[in-house]
């Protein structure tokens, strides 16, 4: 197929890619010049403009959307829609909250236009060699632009989840399964850490990535960074966090689910990012003041 | 090799079988004559007892016990050891806890026996068709005996992983990891069936299951359950737990660390056993004492 | 003072009453002409209508909410902001959503009109004997009004907390404490009901209300909970929760704190409002997938 | 009474002091020579040596011991009992686990002794001008030497709890509660501090002291921690731990309660002890290996 390609970060090059290994004809724009000149070394098209990228495709056409959340899709359909026709067809793959995808959706919908909300996961490897894709949106138009997802993904990696916004909320939901599972990957070998024994960790991950109940690809990465650093000594513990976990237990409150194993997740992850809490000092003062227990000074 | 096998449980029978698949001479024993029957039928060795058991085999003995935790294993033990002679070799592969089992290494150990600690993991499926070894204990004597390890796991799916208590210690952190990891898938779901979406879940197990970020053996059987009840409307959602997790959280709590995923998932478990709970109740009681917000009533 | 109080509830009544006490000439409205009867046979004054209400009172005139947080709070503003004129002063002392607070002092300040956001605590008997407010608003205006919180609160038991929206919000967090601490109380009354010892609770609940570190109102609550049922046989331990708590944990997302105490709290009452789980079927059926663990049906 | 007194800690003083207020003559003996001079100089009786203490009581023989839990009961016992005759009563009214008391009060039962378990409460300030107890023992007996409890608490502030472990046992769970309620306080204000209101924390707390839900001795603590200092800023957040909420969420996890808040509030305390964690190592590593995600290095 032929499309319009916007975004060439970390994602959005390795999908390009991708795409063009199946044979799919891939014109596409990125704030960043290089970016597009290193794409179209690869063998791909060019645009310097979203109007130029769009005068590359002909009708109906696709423009696949590969860029961070946020403000950024906003500006970027505001200057599409213009330029679109009836019929013409947006991908957003990045990791949109699903209300804005709902939103966006009833947008361009209203304009003639059929907007997909696409979930990626599978992270960089998993968008250059074979991705998994959760996409919300109109079905039958889906099936028209089935193929990219087909090729692009592993085999069985792609999902039509239903109508719009279906395809961000299952992300949205596999990054809070994800966030704990982590999560409680890094318990365990904590656990492991602190306790009597003294373990290869590249090897226990290896072996259970093989055969045990926990084999996964998360327990694969974990064997890769232990074989990369076998203690971790390089690496501060702060667990950064990009979104997704949050919506998941916003989400939670909202429907009423008691999700604490996700919503931990993200608590410690936050706890991470401080060098000391507020609450620790009150409950350190207040240990004090029942029962004259020493609390630790910060130096002046 | 040749070994004796105590215990023909669901484990205990799929790995013997598994056993004889690769050339190894099993004699096994159980409490129940029919299991050693349908071992034989299967081409096995049979023993009527303890005795009878260790008579048929050659010293080095290998005794291999694949029976549940707990006193039952200290009670083999004791009717063991008087069997054995110095230089016999027992594998004890259940979940036992890690200080019975380094209780139990000391012991057999004293009397010139060698004990092994092995965590097995990988479900009836793994026991049957590969299965994954944790194994602790004296590592010359492990050399004797890994072909046994090596033939019923999958590839790379075993490992010695240093001095007798770390093989179950090593295994019980990794029933905590599963713990934390399946509450989070369950988690995820529960939030997509409360959720605006109405979704298939059989599906979205499935795309998870190939080329997502949370991929695993834990999502392929999300799948395989949803394949066979789509909203497992004929399960009731009681986790019971058979030890592993709780160790495992004591354990953190021995060791101090802050690990409030597994420990999550494990309090959960706790809570989907119960109807009604007593700090439900008393948080009940006190809004109606303090704001008049009414209660619910017991059916009298 | 002269002011009209609208809303004539569980805590609207208290608090007129209250008022009256301390020789404040109250003009109540509710929307239940019965509430304004009851009222005025307490000796208040009662207006049939907001713009009865208005017409009551002198410039500048206080015009006093205490109101079910929400729509209505806004429906309200909106029909009496015409009625107002410039200078009059609107109390808003419900449990409202601070950034609603923000909002709503932003379009009267805008019109002229000063807007208080005062959080008030200590329940039913505390509107009627002495209350504890949190107030946000204008500092200035705070001072001409201040002798209706001084004489409707306990000593010591109000506080001008700082701009616009600072009473809802700090209302808020205490709220939050609260869910903490309830759960708290209630989870160790689980603890003791499910030990080995057999406790009168309510005499317990008395001597950590004498005394103890943990003694407090709440503590006196539960004393009193249990002096009516003593072992709370006749409650279902379903625990509702009306919104700042979930504000609460929603804020501490946004400004990234680890409050696992308070999330924790909350997410338990949403699981005390549930019969299953669908969390717990998943991990039921997952544990039946890998092991072969029984599974308790649901009656078809 | 009279009595012996071992232990002359910042409890075994406060409350020995407290006892003779009350009329009652106190023998007191402690490793430290000059805890005893210093007692005696404020009008108690001393003692060189624990049977230097138990030659100075006419039978029955009344002893409290006021020490740290642990082997140090032990160990006194060990040296008490030879010194004891049939009708003695020692009373232990430290922080000992209620499996410890109960296998002492066993022992000493045995040899014809009287034993009670006592849980203390109020912290120092209680012990010198009125504490709180929940006690545990023969019933009967307790009645002999109530006068000393009733005159060294508060007004209501004892009960006897009921057999031998139930004493320590209550306080146990009380200590597990006031973690909970410290951490819910602590979580509170540090959502306080990070939010967008700028709040005189003395003065919050002094007024959710006065007439707020919340309530309670310990909000009056906080009040009192940040009269001293208004930001907490020469605090360190280290929450340390003395061992009774880490027995309560053992206590849980055995009698299987869902007690996610007193848990919780523990995790805290060991997390608020690390300046880094392997979790968070482990975590950030796995972003990085999926995601690309930067990593915060250690400095080398």
């Amino acid at each position: 197929m032929k499309l319009g390609l916007v975004g060439l970060g970390k994602m959005g090059m390795n999908l390009g890619l991708n795409m063009m290994d199946h044979g799919h004809q891939v014109t596409a724009f990125d704030v960043s010049p290089e970016a597009v000149k290193k794409f179209q070394e690869a063998g791909g098209g060019g645009a310097n403009s979203l109007a130029d990228l769009v005068q590359n495709l002909a009708t109906p056409r696709i423009v696949w959307l590969m860029v961070p959340q946020g403000k950024i899709v906003d500006n970027l359909l505001d200057e599409l829609r213009p330029l679109l026709t009836k019929g013409d067809i947006v991908i957003e793959a990045g990791n949109s909250h699903y209300k804005d995808s709902l939103r966006r959706a009833e947008l361009l919908t209203g304009e003639g236009l059929h907007y997909f909300d696409v979930g990626t996961s599978g992270g960089m490897d998993g968008a250059r060699n074979g991705a998994c894709y959760m996409i919300g949106g109109d079905k039958q138009v889906f099936e028209t632009i089935e193929p990219l997802f087909r090729d692009t993904a592993v085999p069985n990696g792609y999902l039509y989840t239903g109508p719009s916004g279906s395809g961000h909320y299952s992300k949205m939901v596999h990054n809070g399964i994800e966030y704990g599972m982590m999560a409680a990957i890094g318990e365990g070998f904590e656990i492991l850490e602190k306790g009597p024994f003294d373990y290869d960790y590249e090897a226990l991950a290896k072996v259970w990535s093989n055969g045990s109940v926990i084999r996964g690809w998360l327990m694969e990465l974990t064997q890769s960074a232990f074989s990369k650093d076998p203690k971790l000594a390089g690496i501060r513990g702060v667990m950064h966090s990009s979104g997704e976990g949050k919506w998941t237990v916003e989400e939670a409150l909202d429907v009423q689910v008691a999700a604490p194993v996700i919503a931990l997740s993200l608590l410690m992850r936050y706890r991470s990012a401080e060098d000391d809490t507020f609450t620790g000092k009150v409950v350190a003062a207040l240990r004090n003041e029942f029962g004259g227990h020493a609390v630790e000074k910060n130096p002046s």
